[in-house]
């Protein structure tokens, strides 16, 4: 009968690895902890720079004459927020980059980082008005993009559903916000020259469509609290204004001149609508962390409770003989068989095997829970894929890319995103 | 001019993350390297386990008659590449649980682990033949399915489409091949006792059916010498002559005496190709050990490379001014644009960024290969979960839920994982 023994002294044992895993799971939801702060620099250095862009373009629009103070002071703000920013990376780039979670944030983190190192370049070119409104605005475009594709790969990497929820809102939701951002540069550029030729027309369309979409993703993994905040800013009599200026960009005809002055009403009102939406952003971010210590404290104690149970288990049975209880790794019968040759070491082993199946069951009840963010973050990236096939496959602008699939979804009463799904699954015979 | 200027001093940099973006590659390749190890010893220890259980089996089948010495043989072998399996854990377990990869993957190793400490109270049982065989075989497959699945968990966390991919072939070859040795033990029972009830030939069929599905996914996945392998396996005599018998299974009806000599042959048949399926197994362990070697070889010397070149940009332009130079994180533009005040550090500027945008373009490339991978597993779990929404809404077994999705993807000429997709998706409103 000896050698019938299993001999498990050499490796590690089972309660070594469910220990692991439980300890896996708190790393993971430190570093988010960690990351939250990241996230909440980006959030507020985006707001400082999408200020900072709209008050460029007054300047450049303006050839020097407007807000040439209001920049300066926007350019600080943005400064020390990047600062800040500068800062916590530094305090948790030993977390970030021993933790190996993901080249792609990395990578995206180090984009973003080479993207503010030409921020001073392109103020001064800005200064001294070597470049085009249209130019200064797209380079802040692919400055900001580039950090709010940090938090995107960041949401991409979070396993957690309480947490991963909160980062798919605040994407969405800092996306929308830039849209807004653009839509207000777009509105700028028609008021103050007096008319929107139909390409500035067309772009306001497909900037106030990409907002929408963005905050309907939005609204269905907020909190109740920042949806509220969100219903506000919809209620508040300024969207009735913004709306009204909007027909007016997106419905005049080229030859029917409008009232200059509009402009700064539009400035103002589209700079408060950002100024709320940026509140919406601090209420998600506040919710975000809020979960991230929540969960972090439920997992640092449901460890610490295992460990305990595990080490007295261990205590009791140490002597005990070994017996059969067979783990159901959720293969085939949906409850897990035990057969044991006597009761010694039984409670033993049930216990284990009950712990151990309590973790399985929480991982993929988490995992189901997680579908549905990732599959939002799966929508947004089979979307962009579409688009650069659509751009590339048919030399065509970005915004006529993204017209091109929205024609495609409404003429087929499909869903975007199933339309990107299939146009794509459709690629390789089109090139 | 001076409050333009972006302090970049506080934090790390763009060429510190890209670093670490590279750095996080590495430690993942690292990771599965030894990986590969713990997957060989599975194998192994699979196999040893599918012969003992076979000769268990018999033992019980013949009251003790048969196989007595044969079985003692095979549990001296599970036993050693059982102690193999916990030396390789003992290893690799630093690195397994610092490296915290996946709690899902741990949470599994930790179930397989508990499965092997019921072996011996299993084997005391067939000893003593206090078991049926049935029981017998039931309780080997649960230890059994146990190891695959943490081959399947560790294929799901593979980032590298390069070893993802052998992953795959390997997960699926060895459920095909843990198909086959139910298939044996079923067509052993039939056999032997001279006849094949409903029950027994249905479940026969369903085992073939299955074990053909994993193997054509094996197919799509596997390396070339694997494939040839097969394909050999494929075209053996012996195959002809398992073909005969599984018709003599599947199709007689129960009132029709069979041989019972038969058993022997059988048994014999399904022995070999089992053997053959582990020397189909060893050459894709093989691969996947030479792909991870190559490939940590290639991140690296891509590293060492990158790190000098940093280092020697960074020397170059320490002094030099700040420049504009914009990173397109794929959203727009499909090229980078750039925009520099003058030539100084033009160099450095394009530099990162080719190195930066280069990164991005690798992590895009692999990411869209893995999806091959992604999908074929994905395909998987999707099928578990129709079969267990089946046999919990409509109280049948694993076989029966099988057959059902089986027919249903027959019935509307549809496949398989999209049927149980479509199924999956009225789960809610059917409950």
């Amino acid at each position: 009968m000896n050698s019938q023994q299993v001999s498990c002294e050499t490796g590690p044992s089972a309660s070594d690895f469910l220990i692991a895993s439980k300890d896996s799971e708190l790393k993971n939801l430190q570093y988010f902890l960690q990351m939250g702060k990241v996230v909440q620099c980006i959030s507020n250095l985006v707001h400082a720079l999408q200020c900072e862009r709209g008050a460029s373009n007054v300047f450049l629009g303006s050839d020097g004459g407007k807000f040439s103070e209001e920049r300066q002071t926007m350019v600080s703000r943005s400064d020390r927020l990047n600062e800040e920013f500068n800062q916590a990376l530094g305090d948790i780039h030993q977390e970030l980059t021993c933790h190996p979670v993901s080249p792609t944030l990395l990578n995206q983190m180090a984009a973003a980082l080479h993207a503010l190192d030409g921020l001073s370049g392109l103020r001064q070119g800005v200064s001294a008005r070597e470049i085009t409104a249209v130019d200064a605005t797209g380079h802040y475009c692919q400055l900001i993009q580039s950090l709010i594709s940090v938090v995107f790969e960041a949401a991409d990497v979070a396993v957690d559903p309480t947490i991963a929820g909160p980062l798919v809102a605040m994407v969405h939701l800092m996306n929308g916000k830039e849209f807004c951002g653009q839509e207000r540069a777009v509105g700028s550029a028609g008021f103050s020259s007096g008319h929107f030729d139909s390409a500035l027309s067309e772009r306001m369309v497909h900037l106030i469509e990409s907002q929408e979409r963005c905050f309907e993703v939005f609204t269905s993994f907020a909190d109740e609290d920042s949806i509220r905040l969100w219903h506000q800013l919809l209620a508040n009599p300024r969207e009735q204004e913004i709306h009204r200026l909007r027909q007016l960009g997106v419905s005049i005809g080229r030859y029917k001149p409008l009232d200059p002055s509009l402009a700064d009403e539009w400035f103002r009102l589209m700079s408060e609508r950002m100024d709320d939406l940026k509140t919406v952003e601090d209420s998600v971010e506040g919710c975000f962390h809020a979960r991230c210590t929540e969960r972090f404290a439920e997992a640092r104690n449901s460890l610490a409770h295992q460990e305990t149970l595990i080490a007295s288990l261990d205590a009791r049975t140490t002597a005990s003989q070994p017996m059969l209880v067979l783990c159901d790794s959720g293969k085939d019968q949906p409850s897990g068989e035990s057969w044991a040759s006597d009761g010694v070491g039984q409670h033993f082993g049930r216990s284990i095997f009950h712990l151990v199946q309590e973790q399985t069951q929480r991982l993929k009840d988490m995992n189901d829970e997680l579908q549905g963010a990732r599959e939002a973050l799966e929508d947004r990236k089979t979307q962009e894929k579409a688009v650069l096939f659509l751009m590339e496959h048919r030399g065509i602008s970005n915004d006529e890319a993204h017209r091109v699939l929205r024609r495609l979804a409404m003429d087929q009463g499909r869903k975007l995103p199933d339309v990107a799904r299939a146009l794509l699954s459709m690629a390789d015979v089109l090139k």
